[in-house]
């Protein structure tokens, strides 16, 4: 049993960096069951289809990255360095990754989704409801942060989407120059959303186009 | 030549329709020939490989998107109104896609980044090409912007960049939940990075976390 629990775990653990590495379909069954040292049979028994092993890849990928944005979106510091801990986190990674392979492999939820959307509707409501996830956790500190008066009662949702759609944006142009360092650089546009988010709400924009005067809003250092 | 001519642009046409429905590794050189009504000796005679297609495809793409980049940017409405015009291009040309075919596609630049940027360098480099010259169209209109009076001389070269990103990852969210109304209703997160930018320019944070008082920036509506 503990041998059976040991080859499922392998096979996924194969799919995960494999597919990380080069996109779901240019990766083979076989080549991961070689990685895996599982033969195709077993490969059978655990997984009806390449399909059923990517759920499986995606779930794991999400609970660890789930652990790593909790971690950090639940942290005793302010908003403002938390969303700088988000993106050096991923700079982080995205650098040793780039120092060990020569290429930066971006976020593997962004790349399945972009990959995998159009092939296949359950792969794209799993990378949907991990996306969901993450947006929750965001809209909680956000919430958190105007119950304590540090922003004020701002649209969390809609906010919380930009600063998930933004980080995947800059990951997505980061992997294309290959630079992880972009990822660092341009950290300061999640707290930049926030800010203006709350400004707006502060002051909503003139219709006339005069720039109002009032009370800057900026979220705490 | 006529002959041969219309040849080399079907199959461009013809793989730039499959690839952007299903991704470059998905889509095969007998498929692309198939389509394009083309027998694959002169697809070799057109392309010595598929990597060369993809740089034909990358590069049509990229044409058109500039000359609709292009249109919205240097618009002589207010940049305000162009950020959103962006966002509702790319929503109109995404709702259709999705009406068409049961699944909005994406930025099939975008979708070629993360499939394609670990596997070949050349395609790497020319898609990042294409998101620079992306960029240096948003700093052209924020430096215009600046010159003008209507934007403080914020750092132009960041700020389009977070612009890029971020309707990247608007559109990478949007194509996951197979949604493109979420292009129109994210739009605004454009509009606050370019005002953010703008207000750090003017009053920056200051480092006791004490939100200054200072004149708010909007730009015009």
């Amino acid at each position: 049993m503990g041998r059976t629990s040991d080859a499922k775990s392998r096979l996924i653990a194969a799919a995960r960096e494999l597919i990380y590495a080069r996109g779901y379909t240019a990766v083979g069954v076989q080549e991961i069951c070689e990685q895996a040292g599982v033969n195709k049979g077993s490969f059978y028994h655990f997984f009806p289809s390449k399909q059923a092993l990517v759920l499986a890849v995606i779930e794991a990928h999400t609970q660890q990255l789930q652990r790593g944005w909790r971690e950090v979106m639940s942290a005793s510091c302010s908003l403002n360095t938390r969303m700088h801990h988000l993106f050096e986190a991923a700079y982080e990674s995205q650098r040793i990754c780039a120092n060990d392979g020569g290429q930066m492999l971006g976020c593997p939820l962004g790349n399945l989704a972009l990959e995998l959307s159009t092939h296949d509707p359950c792969i794209r409501l799993k990378l949907s409801e991990a996306f969901a996830t993450w947006t929750h956790m965001i809209e909680h500190a956000l919430r958190e942060a105007t119950t304590h008066g540090d922003l004020p009662p701002l649209d969390v949702s809609a906010t919380a989407q930009t600063i998930v759609a933004y980080f995947q944006g800059v990951v997505l142009l980061a992997k294309t120059r290959n630079d992880p360092t972009l990822v660092k650089a341009l950290a300061q546009g999640a707290v930049h959303l926030v800010e203006a988010a709350a400004q707006a709400h502060i002051s909503p924009p003139s219709k006339a186009g005069i720039p109002p005067t009032s009370q800057t809003f900026h979220i705490r250092n």
